[in-house]
């Protein structure tokens, strides 16, 4: 089965917000073996959404459309459907119904703007598997179009909900797809196609594909087919030789991110972790913080950016401070003891370092970092040096003082290059 | 002067990667006064390619086309078109001594598919206004086409440098644009609709938009036509009266964010701040340290995520967190006194909750939130309700708690609430 998306809104193609319903809706269509040949996006106007409309009608088995769907005057895609397909208006009294709870629900008064979204184009289907997200399907020409809200939240509602299963249940064929993200940190694009530069031949059926998200890198392994134990034993054995070349710097697949990897470790081990931020400001610990039940293992840290704030609620020495500066291996070694002291955590880790884009010397330029680590039995440290922005270095900071803790647990001999 | 953009890649049309790309481009040809009519995203395939820039030649006066210029066999733009516009590959002398030096820089060895690059359809102009970031541009039937690479950074500098700059060169009638961007908080969709609902109709020439952007809400104001004045006059009256409307909801206008509008009030007056975070983690602090010279009024924060923390490190009351729990009005208030007393700061400012998805009790459901605020004269409280995931709740915390110091500098009387 092959689609087409269509997103709409003068938003888009205004670049004032990121298409990110384009992006869900192949995202999921494609995790479900499903083709996604074209997304075509286009402004609030009748003749674009009607060219859009009628192109994809040609080439599709299944068409999702987005936006448009609201109460006010730009939402005009009912009419342009109606028109384009030459199917009038008809009032779904079931949306109507819906629409009129809703009004009085929320206290406001009923208008004939919010009416209007009862409106649907002749023999539209209303999708509502609760309440008021609403949308609506239609049967052209043996192709099916699902109209969805532009509302992220609406419509991945729907797309989950409905699309998606009503899809797949009239699809003959059902394409085994087996889909792995590898989620590589600490090495850069050119080194890891370097790494894997006598890969690709070996691929078979299998597509190896290559995703920069910084600050990480992704790759993809994907493979379709009739046969499951084939097309998941090529993924499986291509996934090992990956894994062979790139060792201990894949550190997570799928879904997981650092801090969840890093959580999981964690709990699995009954240990604690406190955090000393310098350079990061606090984004180590919000980024820990994502994790739901990260309080089993995180009972807090301190954020220390003046170099006072060091002395007074780490026990950083002043003299540390004075005779190395406060980016420096000694401060950072100092900042992790202290916090893991002030907290009796298993781990405390520090952060420290010149996130840009002022405060940049010669013997420390800009993007300058220290992690530290202390533990019962040692403490280690290190410097790096980033190329970002602010953001970015601060981002980097807080990723490598996240690795490190899973390094560390996974016993990797890195420290030891410290 | 209408134009579209094609982005060419598999990694886009199965939703691997956010095609930002296409935002790019359409934010900044729209905010140099051209109008983008149509974004069309195909995978690396001969056909869809060929379809998308034969429609695209067909309504606009110029394309903008990325993705498919690299080295590797997905790679293969080139090729397409010069099928598809009938010119033959001629190779680019120029080009291929750019990418014999890279190669040689490097450290690498030429191989045919480095030299594929430097193939290009005939008559095409090479664009590289630096080195080895390069990308070419055609013109078919009066329409400029321009091919840039998939890379976002290349991307990014071949649009700003060279095909903006161009575009605009070409361009007969320079039509004034102003644009203005309303940042909003604390305000619901459906609260601002019923505030501006009488506006439209007063809009005249200015298109009002409307953008959801979690956890704000953001205004736009376009205006267009060929008399400065009066464009940017009319674009003035009607934020005055969106201004009259929404009052103190408007807390940013263009590129700031809330917390750059926080670090300037704060800098302008001198005074500096400290947080003491549980629910939010550190996002507070990462938030307000994402401000670059954020260090003169930003010294550190205490993140207590246990009650032990909050005891030890803030100075909260056993009695208090016993008899009222850490998710109180008493609580947040000792948190702020106690951090802002730490680091002998202005304004205390402290956030304490349920992020979710687990935790909340039938008193104190998931999104229960109170923010504490301590400064000379007075301590303030006050209790939220979020309904958003772990993140979101994180997220709209911290924006709250920068939001009262930005209230109370403005002398907004909405603390005399709590």
């Amino acid at each position: 089965m092959r689609g087409e998306i269509i997103t709409i809104g003068n938003e888009l193609i205004s670049g004032r917000v990121v298409d990110l319903n384009a992006w869900y809706a192949a995202g999921k269509l494609t995790a479900s073996g499903l083709v996604v040949s074209r997304v075509t996006t286009v402004g609030d106007d009748f003749e674009p959404v009607s060219k859009a409309l009628r192109e994809a009608l040609e080439h599709s088995d299944f068409v999702i459309i987005t936006g448009g769907l609201g109460s006010t005057d730009d939402d005009m895609t009912n009419e342009i459907v109606a028109t384009t397909l030459k199917r009038p208006l008809c009032l779904d009294e079931e949306m109507f119904e819906l629409i009129k709870k809703y009004v009085k629900d929320t206290g406001m008064e009923m208008s004939p703007s919010y009416e209007k979204m009862a409106w649907m184009p002749k023999d539209a289907r209303l999708i509502s598997p609760k309440g008021n997200v609403c949308g609506f399907s239609l049967v052209e020409n043996r192709v099916r179009l699902y109209f969805l809200p532009g509302v992220p939240e609406q419509m991945r509602y729907l797309m989950d909900q409905y699309v998606i299963p009503d899809i797949l249940l009239r699809s003959e064929t059902r394409p085994v797809l087996t889909h792995r993200v590898l989620k590589v940190y600490g090495m850069g694009e050119p080194g890891i196609a370097q790494a894997l530069k006598d890969l690709p031949k070996k691929a078979k059926n299998v597509i190896m594909g290559f995703y920069p998200n910084f600050p990480e890198n992704h790759i993809t392994l994907s493979s379709r087919g009739e046969d499951e134990p084939q097309v998941t034993g090529e993924v499986v054995a291509l996934e090992k030789e990956v894994r062979a070349l790139l060792g201990p710097h894949i550190f997570a697949t799928g879904n997981e991110t650092m801090e969840s990897v890093v959580g999981r470790m964690l709990t699995g081990r009954g240990l604690t972790v406190s955090v000393a931020e310098s350079c990061t400001g606090g984004l180590v610990g919000n980024l820990l913080t994502n994790v739901p039940g990260s309080s089993t293992y995180f009972h807090g840290g301190v954020t220390a950016y003046s170099n006072q704030a060091k002395i007074d609620l780490l026990g950083v020495s002043a003299e540390t401070i004075e005779k190395h500066g406060a980016v420096s291996d000694q401060a950072v070694r100092e900042m992790a003891e202290g916090i893991r002291e002030k907290f009796k955590a298993d781990i405390g880790i520090a952060t420290t370092g010149i996130a840009g884009p002022d405060g940049g010397t010669e013997e420390k330029p800009v993007g300058t970092v220290h992690i530290g680590m202390a533990a019962a039995k040692e403490t280690v440290s290190g410097k790096y040096r980033f190329l970002g922005n602010r953001e970015q270095n601060k981002l980097n900071t807080a990723m490598m003082a996240l690795d490190w803790i899973r390094r560390y647990l996974n016993g990797d001999p890195f420290l030891s290059r410290f």
